[in-house]
């Protein structure tokens, strides 16, 4: 998960070179570029496409920057219906076709070395930025009054972002893109009974939509604190679920069985430890998913976002774990 | 949870007098009013001590105080086995009676009323702000970082605070309280293959310590984030699991049988809503639990901490709804 950050030197200087994020994300030549420095560097089997989980709010005018240390921020927070009916419609080709842009571009630079992975934000995990005017360091509490106030305003944001969600994902295959992952970051948020209706609907009706125009391009859903709804999200239709590092890949696969692929799960915190701890954590996440069979996968991978304070040889030292340990168990 | 806060204006004024959080915890007498305080309004069933998570490492000197919208912080922080074996010794009775003074005083001022339930943080989520300096907006990444790296030193950490939190609960338990909750709030942010050692192993050790000396006192074991744990905490002899509001109360009920009741679990942003809401929610919690059996009981609650933003009159909403769709399932 976002292979391509502020912990690689050589990401750093792309950066200083487009200016700041957003340039770097809007530039198709800078996003290939940011794209493929890890692949360069580690080797690994698969990019992911570099860019912001909060592009559609973006082209939808919200405003969106970047406050130093403190996370992402919009101009404008929808804070009823007046807002959200202002909302314009995004049409992806017009607003977002940097994203298919980068998307060509990374494919022919990648000429078939690895696939590429391309991303969504869920429309639940963009409503809470969207309702907030940012991120939140109180768990979206006011985001989460909304769905004890008015839900019908919720559903209403997330059915305009289900649309441009499942539109931008189509347009990321058609760009390309080899694989689509759907990021619920606060999904885990939810109550038992919401997660369904705010998030998991909308989740499962896009990769319905993808599905139906891209049969081929498997989908990975991952829901940030999700674990225990594991069944449910792997009955929507992906093709894998993606874990965090609270689930046993053991009890996961057994639950799931061959109906998904798994990829998961290693703790990022476990690259600023020691090599010796990277290598027992690495064959212990491998060792628990066991032996792959016939339709059961498993894609090794964090369990959220890599830290910017990773040191960069610690990766290395992941990556041959990961094929030590995978070669053991072939 | 935290009854007695911000959201009540009599609180606020306590506070004023008290000078600062800190000083209201530590006068019993001003503590033992912040606790009758929301029995007096609002008639709960069960009052809860009045004190803050971080007493302990406040008595082993670590500079505990509170920035004005920044949660905790400390002086010092335990950064290597220097720092680890400079803590001193705590003798519960010396440097923490204020808590048990505050607990007879506010039994005394009950008279029977309703039983009282002290606290205590778990050994884990102590040892996650001590080892930080204080509160943490990323999720202790450094505090995990320490498990991958000096895991030993975690350990020795662990087992100082484990031998405190079970004299500061018989503490609690001799001065009258009637139950005792062990709040591992922190426990959720841990990798399923280390819940068991870094947090789980020591609440079980305190949970059996109480049930030693005090064989009738109830323990109730939270872990915010640990749904997926469920069946593990309820095997580890508390007498109840409090359950976020991530967690589908009847399917944890059949997980766990007649082993433990449960407590919890309304999302406290639900109180900021509008009361038709509050008054669904509360039906939807009390219904999804079922009818309480012999040996089978469920204890109403919120599955965290009450916001300061909450309406004073929400909570009257919430009680008269609660005794509504009890005495329905009666």
């Amino acid at each position: 998960m976002r292979q391509a950050g502020r912990y690689l030197p050589e990401y750093n200087a792309t950066r200083s070179k487009a200016g700041n994020f957003l340039a770097l994300c809007k530039t198709p030549e800078l996003a290939c570029e940011v794209t493929l420095q890890p692949i360069d560097r580690y080797g690994f089997d698969a990019a992911i496409l570099f860019s912001d989980i909060l592009t559609i709010p973006d082209a939808m005018g919200m405003g969106l920057h970047f406050v130093e240390g403190e996370g992402p921020r919009f101009h404008r927070k929808i804070e009823g219906e007046k807002d959200l009916a202002a909302l314009p419609s995004v049409d992806v080709i017009d607003s977002l076709g940097y994203v298919a842009d980068a998307v060509s571009l990374i494919q022919k630079e990648l000429a078939g070395r690895v696939p590429l992975i391309g991303f969504s934000g869920s429309p639940w995990t963009l409503a809470c930025y969207m309702l907030s005017g940012g991120s939140s360091d109180d768990d979206f509490l006011f985001v989460r009054k909304w769905l004890y106030s008015r839900p019908d305003l919720v559903l209403e944001l997330l059915t305009r972002l289900e649309r441009v969600v499942a539109d931008y994902c189509c347009m990321q295959a058609r760009s390309g893109a080899d694989a689509l992952m759907i990021f619920d970051s606060w999904g885990g948020l939810l109550a038992d009974s919401h997660f369904e209706t705010f998030s998991l609907a909308s989740i499962r009706r896009i990769v319905q939509a993808i599905k139906q125009k891209h049969p081929d391009i498997p989908t990975i859903v991952f829901v940030k604190g999700g674990g225990i709804w594991l069944d449910q999200v792997a009955a929507s239709g992906c093709s894998a679920v993606g874990l965090d590092w609270t689930v046993n890949l053991r009890d996961a696969r057994e639950r799931v069985g061959a109906r998904v692929a798994l990829q998961g799960n290693l703790d990022p915190a476990v690259l600023l430890g020691a090599p010796a701890h990277i290598e027992a954590e690495v064959a212990r996440v491998v060792q628990s998913f066991g032996r792959r069979q016939p339709g059961v996968g498993h894609v090794f991978n964090l369990g959220h976002g890599i830290s910017q304070f990773t040191p960069v040889d610690h990766v290395s030292c992941l990556v041959e774990a990961v094929a030590r340990e995978s070669s053991r168990l072939a």
